[in-house]
């Protein structure tokens, strides 16, 4: 089974490293973009013998407690397989 | 309309941040978890004046010349809205 957890800045906090990728772009003469925020993203491969639902709950708990800073950043994840 | 890149390094290339929270996480005893690889992750707002068809061929061009290193990278994307 794997889960993948998006870890991404808040809406209202700056992303000065997406908005250097977004600069470079529009130098590079890419048009049609109008934002680009940077994220983390993990993968993690779980165990067959655990369950989705304990799965579930880990992942939450992990993503929330260990990957993500509360105070800046947010986060979604999937389970599949 | 949004994309959404992902960059994983290769299966093939060591992934030190990842071990590194791998470890952690047993160490706090989170159970369960074979692997966790650490990859990035852009979220791209695109202008609505844009078609589908090509936002799809720039996003690609993009997440293949500007987001990822390709000896050591790989990437995917979906696009919705």
């Amino acid at each position: 089974m794997k889960a993948y957890v998006y870890v991404s800045l808040k809406k209202s906090v700056l992303d000065p490293q997406g908005k250097t990728i977004h600069g470079a772009l529009k130098k590079m003469g890419y048009r049609g973009i109008d934002d680009l925020r940077q994220g983390k993203y993990f993968e993690i491969a779980l165990d067959d013998s655990v369950s989705r639902e304990d799965a579930q709950a880990e992942v939450e708990r992990i993503a929330r407690e260990v990957l993500t800073n509360p105070v800046i950043e947010e986060y979604s994840f999937t389970i599949d397989g």
